[in-house]
């Protein structure tokens, strides 16, 4: 008897409410609401080889709403993806198990992002059909020519970031994204008419993107809303009518499966009601071997792929893109004609001519600003615009949109093929924080260009001059926090964040000129995370240790510390992370703390007692003020005739 | 001779140029652009006293695009208030003029609230529009009848928070609130074509706006604009057709103007161009007489309503409500239950009793959840809905949408006879970080209330662990975070966050149920940020510092210490700011250096360096994980039987 596309969909509903009723924990809602329109997406359009989950030119596919994650596993296992196994769906949301409470890229190859915050599954999934299309512009419709899909949830549309990823799609016409709406009407709370009003169809249209609606458990509807949507060159949404908990007899269509288990009782009634007979987490074998057929098409398309590769004459570039490995040749004659005409420049501007060698050398190198291109200094000759109109370009104009930047870049480096940089004032790191830490769970290489770092920004005011910002960011696990202090300092910083494969950066440059501090060139010092910058002359009795705009500084008040006969070490520090993972023999060499320790960076000084003990921590617990740059230096008192005598008097 | 709408708006154009000129730095472009808007807005409609800028049903007037600060500095001494004077103008962006780069609610009483970090004026606007219509409800058109005026440019209208903005105005049906569009079609990057498609008019329309045209430079058309939007009762937006710069001949309609100086030059152009021949920051007596009169409806409207006030039976509610003093004396009857009847529950169940008794009491407190409620326990019996129905409800649904329930709150605060407070997982702070910031540094009494505030979370995993938010919090200036570790300490810290009238609170609480603690409630010792909840027994050899959860570990490692005839303290620390603030004498007392002291929080160890030195630090480095409470606390290692033996090994 052939296998119904009703009893394929009812696996993943079986799977589903077995998975959260044995963790006790979950949301069987959304996977049994939109089975019937996984069904179709995974048997009849996406193009998927489960035997090769990192396959280049494979669709990529993102649940935005990443809560119904068993979605996710319940596919993967179906379609015959090596991991999650059935066991590894036994322990959903057990430690160790892959099948995690939310998808995890890291955990699971088949799982193209890591979802949950809400809104970021579909903005990253923008950047996913930026980086085909610009991909697809370089090398051509035999070696990349793919598609991106979407399962959203009303969460993900009523989110800010929404707003930021169809502006940014609808812009770029990127008619490669469909994104399936479960249109079930329900949020946590109950019904979406509790909080919103909005005719979603008509702001989609707004932004530019093709409308379908269908009704998400009728197989042949949902399949004519797909073609529609293929057919259209805008990006799609198809709104799918859908009850969420679909099967369930009793709590279908209200708020009740959202996010909690069925029940054992509701749980035999709707096996009753779905005509599913078979024990949890068994799945009969034809209905089984539908599901693994449905990966054939894309194995057959996977092995014409290979043979085209084999024979284009990008192959060999293909593959570098893909590999990830950027050559880091650019570095040195960067740095040699650094040294051989030293240059009083702000980091931002320093920022600019690293990048000048860097994306000249590295093609994968994909930058842009949100509408601040002149003041990040983040455009240079090789990045011309890409835009609806030449996909080919490496520079984007993101608008106004911080957050969905930032999501965009996040699935521009998950895709693969691309490193993605983008400008901001670091101030702004606030709108896109939640971006920034998928950036560093995911482990995804992005490079956060983010100028005008302290109150150096000066008559703009408190409002935009970070104080907390680079601590704050400091705390996030896996994101390397560069602030440097001159030209050579930046190249490096540069340098190591490309080279950072599974590790996002972010770069606090200044807008205020600074003078070329380095002349030894011999190594990568930043890459220490610290160092000596300047020994003590005199008898060493202080350690200056100052980041970014602020090592200036420092260098002064060692001279007047020095004049005085008081020998004081001057450290830069430009990464927390990097010093923190050296030995601890280095960083008590330079550190040590029988001698005076005094941190000076323009913003929040706690924190910086893991550094100084209990020695001086020189910065601003305020916020600033509106006024010319030396006025505010002076006012926070950060200049070497305030921080001098200071230091003299610890020392008695 | 009359003076002409055309000169009034000349004298914005005027004072808006010079004081860039004068200061080499600001935004030029958008007062000369907006600077006709603004004539028709103040001389025939904005209901204001310049006498009284605090007067409590005056309009609201927000310049949401707030770098075009001279807008508002022109236009408020222009119409007569005390505050910016001439001088102050001319000392504009310099230290110490009220007259900051951008508007400060704390600098100037004319400005409603701080803007410059795009998107969040309008979005306060909505905040300040739900207030009126809620104190209309409670006190009649009496006392509150007033409505919100906003001035946004593209950047507003491009960040994601302006969909969420939107959507909730449109959702409440905020009919009293107009927001002029600066419909200039430049951006800082140049054209809005280079990144924006959208019918900006017809996503409006979407969610329940109406939508009006206009002329932005000429006065009738704009005046038939603004009586349109009076006429509808959907929240307006009104599209300004305008060129930025307007009256720079060689400028106008270009990116140049919009954040920089018009230079010597070009400003004697403009001075010829819109025929006016007057020194810099010299207005004409007739042209200042004809602006100060603008001012005279209002002033009568205000006496009015003084008479009005004098003789309602509101009165005395009304002004108790705007005190901004609300009682406090719910707290000691609802400790009294507490010790009566100890309960073992989590902190946001905890919250919930102490708000229930809290709401009963004042009449201020309005509360939400973004769709969280039933996890946030934020609702109450005192707090039915507030919708477009009844907008004397005390509670918002606020739908998926963190950034615009924060910046709302935000506006509810600032306009006054609201203490709001709202709901959402201490993990999406990170969504509404900017508007926590804009709380802080606009001083108002905004609550959060971050609920799951650790890997307590359990099965949801990495994306929903708090792990560097509580510490990133605690970064921001003005800010008191509070991380209550019983019933006892919820109560008392949502009593401190309801007396502090100058600075917002975020309430961290538990998923988990934790012991009822405290048995002394002689003093609010959450006032002081941390205590000594338990004193050693045996000879005191440790100092245990734990918040929140942590606090009932740290009472299982005493006994654990203790049995082994090891001394310890235990210290509960709801609050470091609070702590931060007593005398150095009680500092030392209760954290003595030459004790071991560890903390322990299951969250980011960086920073708690402050308090315990070169001790023991035990909490959370990495990202989190999927798994049940129990066996995370296991996994991470927060348990007494791991945190024991690594404080007796360091005791040697």
């Amino acid at each position: 008897m052939t296998v119904s596309d009703q009893q394929m969909a009812n696996a993943i509903r079986a799977l589903a409410m077995d998975a959260v009723q044995a963790a006790n924990s979950g949301h069987p809602g959304m996977p049994m609401g939109m089975a019937d329109v996984a069904t179709v997406l995974y048997s009849k359009f996406l193009k998927f080889d489960p035997k090769a989950p990192n396959w280049a030119d494979r669709d990529r596919f993102v649940l935005s709403a990443g809560h119904g994650s068993m979605f996710a596993y319940a596919t993967l296992y179906l379609t015959g993806y090596a991991s999650p196994t059935i066991d590894d769906i036994r322990n959903f949301r057990q430690l160790g198990s892959p099948c995690a409470g939310h998808p995890e890229n890291f955990l699971i190859d088949g799982i193209e992002c890591t979802t949950g915050p809400l809104g970021q599954g579909l903005a990253m999934a923008v950047g996913m059909a930026m980086a085909e299309r610009h991909l697809n512009a370089r090398f051509g419709d035999d070696l990349v020519d793919h598609r991106t899909w979407v399962v959203a949830g009303d969460g993900c549309l009523m989110e800010g970031i929404n707003h930021e990823a169809v502006g940014l799609a609808g812009h770029l016409g990127l008619g490669r994204l469909i994104v399936f709406w479960d249109d079930n009407r329900i949020t946590i709370d109950g019904s979406t008419d509790l909080s919103t009003s909005e005719d979603i169809a008509a702001r989609y249209v707004a932004s530019g993107w093709h409308v379908e609606a269908c009704d998400g458990h009728n197989f042949n509807d949902i399949e004519r809303a797909i073609k529609a949507a293929l057919a259209d060159n805008r990006p799609s949404l198809i709104a799918c009518r859908t009850l969420i908990g679909k099967g369930s007899p009793n709590k279908e269509g209200t708020k009740a499966p959202h996010g909690s288990p069925l029940g054992a009782d509701e749980i035999v009634a709707t096996r009753a009601a779905i005509d599913w007979p078979y024990p949890a987490f068994e799945i009969p074998e034809d209905i089984l071997a539908a599901w693994r057929a449905t990966g054939e098409a894309g194995a057959a398309a996977h092995a014409a792929w290979n043979a085209r590769l084999a024979a284009s004459a990008n192959a060999a570039a293909f593959k570098t893109a893909m590999s990830g490995e950027p050559n880091g040749a650019w570095l040195k004659p960067h740095l040699d004609s650094l040294i051989a005409a030293p240059q009083k420049i702000a980091t931002r501007k320093a920022s600019e001519i690293a990048l000048t060698a860097a994306t000249a050398a590295i093609l994968e190198l994909l930058g842009g600003s949100a509408d601040l291109t002149g003041s990040n200094f983040t455009r240079t000759a090789s990045t011309n615009t890409l835009d609806k109109n030449d996909y080919s370009g490496r520079y984007v104009n993101y608008g106004i949109r911080e957050f969905g930047m930032a999501a965009a870049m996040n699935g521009m480096a998950l895709h693969g093929g691309i490193i993605p940089y983008g400008g901001t004032f670091l101030i702004f790191s606030d709108y896109c924080r939640a971006a920034i830490r998928l950036s560093a769970l995911q482990e995804t290489r992005v490079i956060y260009v983010m100028t005008h770092d302290s109150i150096g920004v000066g008559e703009d005011g408190p409002t935009h001059q970070p104080i907390e910002q680079i601590m704050s960011m400091r705390l996030i696990p896996n994101l390397d926090v560069y602030r440097p202090c001159d030209t050579i300092e930046t190249a490096e910083c540069w340098a190591l964040a490309i080279e950072s494969a599974s590790t996002p950066s972010v770069l606090a440059l200044s807008r205020q000129n600074l003078p070329q501090l380095r002349t030894d060139i011999s190594e990568n010092f930043s890459a220490k995370g610290a160092y000596r910058l300047r020994a003590a002359t005199a008898p060493r009795k202080a350690i200056l240790i100052a980041t970014g705009s602020e090592v200036e500084i420092a260098t002064v008040v060692a001279d007047k510390l020095e004049a005085q006969g008081i020998g004081a070490d001057v450290v830069s520090m430009p990464s927390w992370e990097r010093f923190d993972a050296q030995p601890a023999s280095y960083k008590s060499e330079l550190l040590p703390t029988d001698t005076l320790r005094v941190s000076i960076e323009a913003g929040t000084t706690m924190g910086w007692e893991r550094y100084v003990g209990d020695g001086l921590r020189i910065g601003i617990d305020s916020f600033g003020a509106s006024a010319p740059i030396d006025a505010l230096y002076e006012h926070f008192g950060l200049t070497a005739d305030k921080i001098t005598p200071q230091i003299v008097a610890r020392l008695g």
